[in-house]
């Protein structure tokens, strides 16, 4: 074992004071050349500390070129250049089958991605979708659209197309824009597959191993997933969830600047509208002052605008690319929240020698986008059916919301607290201090609720307390009952704690 | 200017040659920690090297530690590990409009594959597509499989879908492969956005910056694209285009046991049906031999299959994944060659352990692929519509490579050579030495007759008087008419040669 010493109560972020320790230990010589270190799930494992921050930390020593990771081997302190490669001996010419996974690139960060996607049973009642119900999706009207494109210009749909987009598409799309306030030209507009995809395109066009990013912790593990995978580093920045407390609710812009003066940052990933999983929107004044802050420390956003059309209530806020006067701003949005996920269609916007990079990254990548889908939708918006359907949506979900607030009112036990989110589909839960969602998951499964456990949202420091509830796809009824048996859950587990029941694993971690 | 003095004859690749005198310039002391060289880009145009040669050896170099590119300041020698990081000194509060040049990655290798989409004007004889042509393109059966499983499916379709691809069009895909003979697991199939995608997930699934891959040279630039972006170094691979000479065409197996002796090889990237550019199919005992030297050397296989069902003439052979018997194999295809390339549809099929990685990071990086047409396609083969149509194009497509192949007899000057390919959709032509056809292109564009230039798909040594004629978008009286002309125009270039004119730009070329 390593003589590593972490201080979680301290100021200095986990990750920096393991960096800080790993170096000392190669400086003073206890770590040396060829010393093997261990996988950052296992160092995680032992320091009880969180993977990503064993990985921020390595990431920093590898871009200092300290350790360095052999794949299939391990990972390596390394003062000096790596040996001269020589080949194997030559063998009987049959070698055994390939072992795939010793050639895995390294530890990736999908794993929260997938947990986001759990098999729940049929009849369950799922807070964990954040998905428009097909229940309600226009399948006919969808359909109308499909024939008249497939009729009227079948050919051209069905042939190799542009890389920046099916024209048709972004001339609605830029109408669209325009309508919303946001005069942007053709050369601004990137048709990609999606939010996943535009981050993926702009992790691949400015980031390099190495390279740092400010991403909000929680965050939605999409964005995570993308930056870890390229070996890009995470630096989180909270967000405010309790207005009342802190003035505002969104990235906490003083946890942002305390990040931008002590790295070097290459992007800030925000979103300001309906933040996944929280909820929170930034207000206006906000807005303002962390574009002020990004243009200071010279540091582009990304804005994640996926859910700045599903607004409930309240008035709609300009998006960040809306208040951009410098093409600071990268918007990055889609079809899949305001009409169908299925169809994997989404945009970027932005300057235009950075959408003309991202075009010829997603050249290479995979050509262009699905012109079926593309055609499709473009129908579809130019008939005003994705309003009439976004519009009928938006007051479905205001019900769902409204109902999710009354059952959490009604059934949640004191010491509970909740955000208010004006749009989007989900509402962050906060349990009495040293309660455990994940323990809570497993017992209300039992009775057929399910819910995604708010630490599958976080980059660093989790909180095991916390729940995101997503009511889009739940009716009244359900969002009542499903309210009710974590309630009673909820009261169960409290009764135990006060009992003093020290042999439950929930109060365990309570004491820690 | 750097003392570097490279010899083009030598036995020692250019990029080995480069890395071997930079790295000894900084042994001498002649470079130090902190001296800037030049951008690959502009040491490639001093050297009057590919800048993949450059790019191969900055990379071997980088992985070394030596140089270390700092994204907007370029590339530095490096001995030492970097500087601290100090913040920028508090300005304004208004920085300007963001150069998002400066914070590019790097430069990228999209270059070629953007040239291979050139601007046609309306009329002209293209041989530069390698796509179906839309004339033939069955839409009303098409839109009318989109109408049924809208009908059908429309809101599984349209909700999201899972990582792995759409059910039915898994299971029609499994069907097929067992009819062709290739007996697959659901498990070790994944569906992808178009074989581009399926070597960007391969890339970032197995592939780290500093690993190097032995890829085909002249190859599709697609492949190279890829890996460049991903600071992953090609180790190119001749093609053997002349069985007379050799025994067989397709990738050079010695040439390939070569590189595999003198490198450590993560991957071999091998097309061997019917290979984008030159048309070569790989025989059965070269496909077997190519198997063994891969598990000798336990270097897994890409197989590109695109082209395999696009055989026009004599016996289909097994791929590479049929004859595979260790899981050695990931074999890469796509519905764009045989059916509509504007539907970005492919998939990958490997071993069960590797599907699952790839499905892990598909999952990253777009969540899956588009349902709409997944589904319709699904459809599409269900029917029986595919096979009916693809037996029409290929009948079309032999029509038209035996146009081709006697307009080349009839119009090529005597010195002029060219493969005979037995499927896909181009010829791979070689001018009579110090022919230059960049030179030739712009005397032909002129007569409205266009190519792309073999150069194009060479990651390293170019062959300037090389082709691809591609003749699946052409009819019989085009592909005629085009030959002519660039025969004609071939005759004309070779006069002025007899006659010694010295002034003329690809006479000088001849002379070099």
């Amino acid at each position: 074992m390593l003589p590593l010493h972490l201080q979680p109560e301290s100021h200095i972020p986990l990750y920096v004071q393991l960096r800080d320790q790993l170096r000392a230990l190669v400086h003073t010589g206890e770590l040396r050349d060829g010393d093997r270190i261990p996988a950052s799930r296992e160092l995680a494992g032992q320091l009880g500390v969180h993977r990503t921050t064993v990985a921020n930390a390595y990431a920093e020593l590898e871009s200092e070129g300290l350790i360095r990771g052999h794949v299939g081997r391990g990972t390596f302190i390394c003062g000096k250049p790596p040996r001269q490669f020589s080949p194997p001996p030559r063998s009987n010419g049959h070698g055994g089958a390939t072992r795939w996974e010793s050639l895995f690139a390294d530890d990736r960060g999908d794993e929260a991605l997938a947990r986001l996607l759990p098999d729940i049973p049929p009849g369950a009642i799922a807070f964990t979708c954040v998905r428009p119900p097909e229940s309600h999706y226009p399948v006919e009207e969808f359909r109308r659209c499909a024939n008249a494109v497939l009729r009227k210009e079948g050919r051209r749909i069905l042939q190799l197309g542009s890389t920046d987009g099916y024209e048709p598409l972004k001339r609605g799309l830029l109408e669209m824009l325009e309508r919303e306030g946001l005069s942007v030209r053709n050369e601004q507009l990137l048709i990609t597959d999606g939010c996943q995809q535009a981050l993926d395109l702009i992790c691949k066009a400015f980031l390099r191993p190495g390279d740092s990013v400010a991403v909000e912790n929680p965050a939605y593990p999409g964005a995570p997933a993308i930056f870890i995978g390229a070996r890009v580093r995470i630096l989180p920045v909270s967000v405010e969830t309790d207005a009342r407390r802190t003035g505002y609710a969104g990235i906490s812009l003083d946890a942002l600047e305390s990040v931008l003066l002590q790295n070097r940052v290459k992007f800030i990933f925000a979103t300001p509208d309906f933040q996944n999983p929280t909820g929170t929107a930034l207000p206006l004044a906000q807005r303002r002052q962390l574009l002020e802050i990004a243009a200071h420390y010279q540091v582009p956003i990304i804005e994640d605008a996926i859910y700045s059309r599903v607004r409930l209530r309240g008035t709609a806020l300009p998006t960040l690319k809306a208040l951009d006067r410098t093409g600071n701003v990268i918007q990055i949005d889609s079809f899949s929240k305001i009409s169908f996920p299925g169809l994997r269609v989404g945009w970027a916007i932005g300057a235009e020698s950075a959408i003309e990079r991202l075009r010829l990254v997603k050249l290479a990548t995979d050509l262009h986008t699905d012109q079926l889908a593309q055609a499709t939708l473009a129908e579809f918006l130019r008939r005003g059916v994705l309003a009439r359907h976004l519009g009928k949506m938006k007051k479905l979900y205001l019900h769902r919301l409204e109902a999710m607030e009354a059952a959490l009112a009604k059934h949640m036990p004191d010491g509970t607290t909740w955000t208010r989110p004006d749009g989007g589909m989900s509402v962050w839960v906060t349990l009495p201090a040293g309660l455990d969602a994940t323990e809570l998951l497993i017992h209300v499964r039992e009775r057929g609720v399910y819910f995604i456990p708010g630490r599958t949202f976080y980059s660093q420091n989790p909180q095991p307390n916390t729940i995101r509830l997503s009511f889009g796809s739940l009716d009244e009824k359900e969002i009542l009952r499903g309210a009710q048996i974590i309630g009673d859950q909820l009261r169960i587990e409290l009764r135990k704690r006060q009992r003093g029941e020290r042999h439950n694993g929930m109060s365990r971690v309570a004491l820690v």
